[in-house]
């Protein structure tokens, strides 16, 4: 492993864990009037996108930190549509 | 070009725009509250470390697209700094 390869793992890393600080913070507050849904269902939209390329190819680090942050936008949705 | 690099532009592509409808949905209304500071941070950071990456082994497509995100990303952090 390189050392560049670090930057790849550390940058997956936090990719992966982008959403988690917002959704705790909807979570606690129950308020997400001031977040775009437009955003969330781009980023639902392709996180598919990416799982399917994923896939195809079976690159495991796409998978993984694209259906950790598919998961999270679905929630964000769900809040977003029932918080208001 | 195969029929799965496009699901990878289109993957790019979106990725690249997802965070405009947050940008223009928060400049209209003058209004952050409701958005996780702790997100966007870690969105500027993860974007500059995939900036490292893509300029270490020159992944145009990995230096474009966080290029892009980590602009909108600063963007968010002055909004949220500014409007509250």
């Amino acid at each position: 492993m390189t050392y560049i390869d670090l930057f790849g793992y550390f940058g997956s890393f936090l990719t992966c864990i982008t959403f988690m600080p917002q959704v705790y913070k909807t979570w606690q507050t129950k308020k997400a009037g001031d977040l775009s849904l437009t955003m969330m269902l781009i980023v639902v939209l392709s996180t598919i996108v990416w799982l399917v390329y994923g896939f195809a190819l079976m690159l495991w680090p796409v998978i993984v930190a694209n259906g950790i942050v598919f998961t999270l936008s679905l929630v964000l949705v769900y809040f977003k549509l029932t918080f208001k």
